[in-house]
């Protein structure tokens, strides 16, 4: 194999290399999105009677990414600060191979920034979807999830600690609730359309409206007609004006890929947490192929898990990068609009590699109810010590209650009996109640609170559509 | 004076320091927002009959923050991790002094996340509907100055030189777009309603469920009961279950404060750029008892403008910190709950501090369109050259007309002639036009493209309302 | 009580509220360390020669903070974008009162950069000092467990899952190596000398040298001799020229703090796995006067890990905040400069306020062996399994070798039994060891490798000083 | 051309695509230095002897990226969640082919974290190397053009108006010190040593330790001997232990990489103010080949600037990834380790792309003199005015002599006069001076303070060398 300098594999990039959401993403995918943009301008102008029909169709026709010279672009690039000139030459010279005529209207009346913008906006739209596809069969996994495990009780956990315990389908309809939301910001992004680009050299439509003029158009209302026909060509929604310095846009899809990570990362780091070898009560679906760690489930690190955590680390930032930008001056910014390119589409990136990842671990998730109760008895009548402390209120009052519950609890652990035999035993707790009230009120299984009504509530929104 | 160790007084924070929005999110104003929870908590469950409703007045009563030791407050909860402990203890001796039998209500069946939590979203409600307050008189300024100005024209700039030239309406216009952005989601997350935060110990509502029990209630759809009675008595929205680790209202507000500083941020550069010595474009209005400086419009410093970029670089790294704590494990993470309150409460801070200052400044701008033309005239024809060469397109071709520009531009430059006076005298022009269509071409003022159209598609979305 | 607008108490704040680093940071100490450098600047000027000696004095004696309204100083900051010349006005006011020949002296031939800058130096320059001290503490606390468990094996963890056994004393030399790294960053940063700040206007140092030229001083050197004077009666270093635009010493300030923060959460976050429910290796101390959580240590939440976590999470974005602030354009930015104070001060308090929590941590924390060799015997033989691998390849080669292991672990497992047990009876393996050897082979406690040589190492590097 | 599915190019990257900095920091010199880690390794264990030499030297000769499928190890990487386990795979295959007795030698006794950490330290060694060479070309223009315009007046600057004069010599130091600064802390990165990670799995070295024994080894010190053997082969320097989870090196590098985007930005944010259309002081060398705006210096868009910006927006927020990687649990955290990699090569890319920029930038920067003596003339006077404040003082009194110095201003300023007429007409200051003395007190380019004694300072430490 020969070298290729500055071609980047994914090599240090496990959460996204080779899955589907890379394809979307990529270096040929963000030059086919700009050629897609050239063509659809050229249409635009046909559409409005300024460039010949045939011109259109053969600059549409040449338009591939697979045509031009993507390495010599990226290269080339360097010198103006960004690649659409070059590109423009290439694109040029190509269509010159075909029709010399038809070249001199590639990238006509336009400025870089009409085609960079809208090839990324493109590719955010492409991008955006193949994400929310997986949120909604990561969010049908944790529906069926918080069904079925809606009773299934375990530990609850408050600085790593036991505290009160909760049902495993509570915990999940709390990731479900995460993943409903991201899909609603997710939706408003799309639904509300993402916008072509469209201003010229200031963001006046200047050089656009002066080629009309000279194809002999009145150019009232050009600049309406030009931006919806653009926008019908390349399928995104229309401006009021060209965004060149108001970067909403970007800041929209960069922060709705910053909730997707940061709720998939929350359902992680409970993954990795409840996947931990003492803990025990999940496990990660087994990678096609492992060895011994894959054979053992209990020894399966959560490789899907940690995916996620890596791009939920990384993701806050890449926004953050993007809102920086935001500040741009003039009518093009000398660096603000540069630095976006490659924190926005890495946002992406690395949002669809977690949504992927959850998806897959969501849907072959193992759970463990029979750990999940062993490590609830742990300290499981502790658990539901405060419980006990609520009933023994009236009598006592709330502060001696607790008192009693206190001094209960200490006996039992000094003594190395159950909470429940040294309450039972005790006479102030016998005055309030019997046995087998305490063994009930005791019982960490029984207390669980609404979580199943919580659970109800979680999944009846689910089944209402995302919002 | 004596020390008071550990306040700050906003000596190092000169985007809020005094302003409005400092009053609403002060460590006092988040006191007494977590009593306001605490009442409307005790409130609801007298709603629902699970508490004596004289108790619930009472507590009402007292809970008052200037009634509490914040400083005391705040100390002891560094031992807890979070304040709430100490302020329930503060606030139930303040109780018992006014009725002990109140006392044993006070934070019942809750637990710290709740109270804080839901304090934080009533800040943080208060907070933005200031800042959505000052972007809409923001948005006021701009879309007069925007009308005024649809005509003025004056340099488009890109990488800091001269481009085509624009109209002052039409930046104007676009500094508006993204203020109407800002409110937009700001509205976006006003109007669906900051939710109130009820769980209880693990999210399950058990110790509010075991309370109301012992009250005699059935227990039957309590958590929808409850959560409607909370989010009643403290005007907030219903969530669907504890959000304790599902942070999606956290990153709303703090992304929609990062994109109010980033519009802003783009405006005020704009304006320390135009209100540089040598440009003189714009000056902001004269602060109150200024010195030479704002005796000189022309010497006046931009602290408006340079207050929101204070912020604006600030918030987008606040949001990221709270973006990062969703990755928030078990039913109460240790660390990234506690880590997302200060980064939120100063992302709101700026942001009002940004919002305020804007709103000062634009509606006290002064323009110069004396200036705006002047400097457009410094290379005005060369700004148009471009509209030039399309007109000689048809005759020679779009390369060869380029050519024939940068010719005559070049010799023009070197003679130190006017590029209009060059290109009337040269055959190849003449050819094409006569004088006086040179010059009007060529005229700088004339080339603004669509700007008037997009100045009015602008407003007439301001107009519309916000969306 | 009354309401004191803006005051921040640190009621949000849990990792640092009440604990030293705030009086050394908190605003009365920023006013305090400027007025400082106001009157060392005029004691350096009375060195010179160029100010009366007894006017410095006496505006050295009226320089403290608690004569000035520090709250009326921010609140005019606002004006102006920093808080000096409000400082200025009240100080020479104060001055005036003593002896108003003194007070034209004041603030002579300076600008607002050179005492806010100065000042915040030396805020830093004693938030470090606190700092390394914590980190002094926690390093001998640290080399004190890695001494006395230098032995003790526990599992080892990688992505959740148990590995190959370590020591506990490899853990704590590996949480040293962090804290001697972050030393070693603060000393360098401490012994190269944070810089005076010292420039007047333009960082010309014009205004100082003319008064001085007024005073009769030849000029000849007066930058070199003014540093100098200045750097000596303030106590901090000379630079070779104003660093006004030149940021490094706060990029290094803020990046100390977010190596410690950093180390410092390593050790946070392994506490907080290791205090687990389910782990129970380690406790924090017990809180003075705590509840159940605190009687009963294997129920004690991670508080002060949990403080550490806090600030953790927010330093490295605070520290991104101040690199940002490097690129800072003219003589003084609009916005760059003024943006960094805050973003600075809240780093140094929450790396102290960590570094505070990490030594408190690590002086009590309780270390439970016996639960580390429970926890190392679950999967115990399985992580010596590898050792058995090894002993196997010659005579099967290493292919053959792992695959005879994994099919007695996997045996094991089915069979519920030890994989001795499976090990010893196969032919296989009775063909290369006996059953002592295999039992020695895969006993997990000895296979901790060179963790014993590689503990010494780093203490040696401990007693050798901090590099 | 075909599609290559998630390759990268540099298409969004054009601060670095292209450049030598790529070269060192591509997937295809990433997988080299990993190989170049394996390789390293086996030489270490055989001068150990515990592996046979001629295996040692068939693996270095057989370890060439170019011989391996970089593209498939980059997708099987996301199956283990790191690309180690696949190059191994890779790698054994390719020496099996050669010699299968060698083959296994190949990773012995290792961990993937001991390549891949050793391997990016490898690369960032020889980007930082990279980096540094282009800043010592960077300060030595910038110490020529110090001393060339040592005395070269131009206006100085705050928060964008014009204030006292500087020279541009004074500037250029500035900006100097910088690059002195980053170099230093480079110096300082490289010349500690970046350290080879070595710990095995679990960081006991357990597994080399065993194969050691297994070839008769004592084991005595074998920690010792095998880091300092590994480390002579990779030439990278000794840990005290395996830092797998002590992430220091990585925060070094990282905001070394931050430094250097940051001053170099500061630098590149003054060229773009100068380079202004209305400014004009300065001009960046025309790029070979441009068109209009490479022919007219004056319209020449600051493109080096722009990219030196665009990596400097981004490294901040690069370098706090990594920082927040130091938070890293267990023996190998789940995610905090994965989520290093990319932010980290990122940053030395971009950092390299702007050291590469700004050594073209200062190298071939175009100075106009007589434009900054033209702006300073603009208001010069002006600037120069608190000179003859200062002078008025002793016979007035500072605050009468103030107000007299902006009477005089406002009075010139309305009758469209120059200070220095309406001042020499003024019996105030006729009493005090005469006409030339008032002349030459308000001539801006005479009040220029210490700039030439600083810069001067500056110049002698770029002579005695980086520190």
């Amino acid at each position: 194999m020969t070298k290729d300098p500055g071609f980047d594999h994914g090599l240090l990039s496990p959460s996204s290399a080779g899955r589907p959401i890379e394809a979307v993403t990529d270096d040929e995918a963000v030059l086919q999105a700009m050629l897609d943009a050239e063509a659809a301008l050229v249409r635009a102008q046909a559409q409005l009677g300024v460039v010949p029909d045939e011109h259109a169709t053969t600059i549409t026709a040449v338009a591939g990414a697979g045509r031009l010279d993507l390495d010599r672009i990226a290269r080339r690039g360097v010198k103006a600060g960004n690649p659409v000139d070059a590109l423009v030459a290439e694109l040029t010279a190509a269509v010159t191979a075909v029709d010399p005529a038809a070249a001199e209207y590639v990238h006509r009346g336009s400025t870089a920034q009409d085609i960079l913008d809208t090839g990324l906006m493109l590719v955010a739209d492409r991008a955006l979807r193949l994400i929310d596809a997986d949120l909604a069969a990561t969010a049908d996994a944790l529906a069926a999830l918080a069904a079925r495990h809606r009773a299934t009780a375990m530990p609850g956990r408050a600085l790593t600690q036991h505290g009160a315990p909760i049902t495993f389908g509570l915990k999940a309809a709390g990731w479900l609730t995460g993943v409903l939301d991201a899909r609603r910001r997710l939706r408003s992004v799309l639904d509300g359309g993402l916008p072509v680009q469209l201003g010229g050299e200031a963001g006046t439509l200047g050089g656009y409206l002066e080629y009309a003029r000279l194809a002999g158009d009145s150019g009232e209302a050009y600049a309406a007609r030009l931006i919806r026909a653009f926008a019908e060509e390349v399928t995104l929604a229309e401006p009021a004006l060209a965004w060149h310095t108001v970067r909403t846009p970007l800041h929209e899809i960069a922060t709705a890929a910053s909730l997707t990570t940061g709720v998939l990362g929350a359902l992680a780091a409970d993954v990795q947490v409840m996947t931990r070898t003492e803990i025990g009560e999940l496990a990660e679906p087994a990678p096609p192929g492992g060895g011994l760690s894959c054979a053992l489930p209990h020894r399966r690190q959560p490789v899907l898990a940690t995916r996620i955590r890596t791009a939920a680390t990384q993701v806050p930032l890449l926004a953050a990068s993007v809102a920086h930008c935001l500040v741009a001056e003039d009518e093009r910014p000398g660096g603000a609009w540069h630095a976006e390119w490659q924190p926005l589409r890495e946002a992406l990136r690395l949002a669809g590699g977690a949504a992927d990842a959850a998806a897959e671990l969501t849907e072959g998730l193992t759970v463990f109810p029979a750990r999940m109760r062993a490590n609830l008895d742990v300290f499981g009548q502790l658990a539901a010590a405060g419980r006990l402390a609520v009933w023994l209120g009236p009598p006592f009052g709330p502060a001696v209650a607790e008192e009693i519950v206190v001094d209960l609890a200490l006996r039992a652990h000094q003594r190395g009996k159950s909470l429940r035999d040294v309450a039972t035993a005790d006479p102030r707790v016998a005055d309030v109640m019997d046995a087998g009230r305490v063994a009930a009120t005791l019982d960490p299984a029984g207390y669980v609170g609404a979580a199943g009504e919580l659970v109800d509530r979680v999944l009846h929104r689910y089944h209402e559509g995302i919002d």
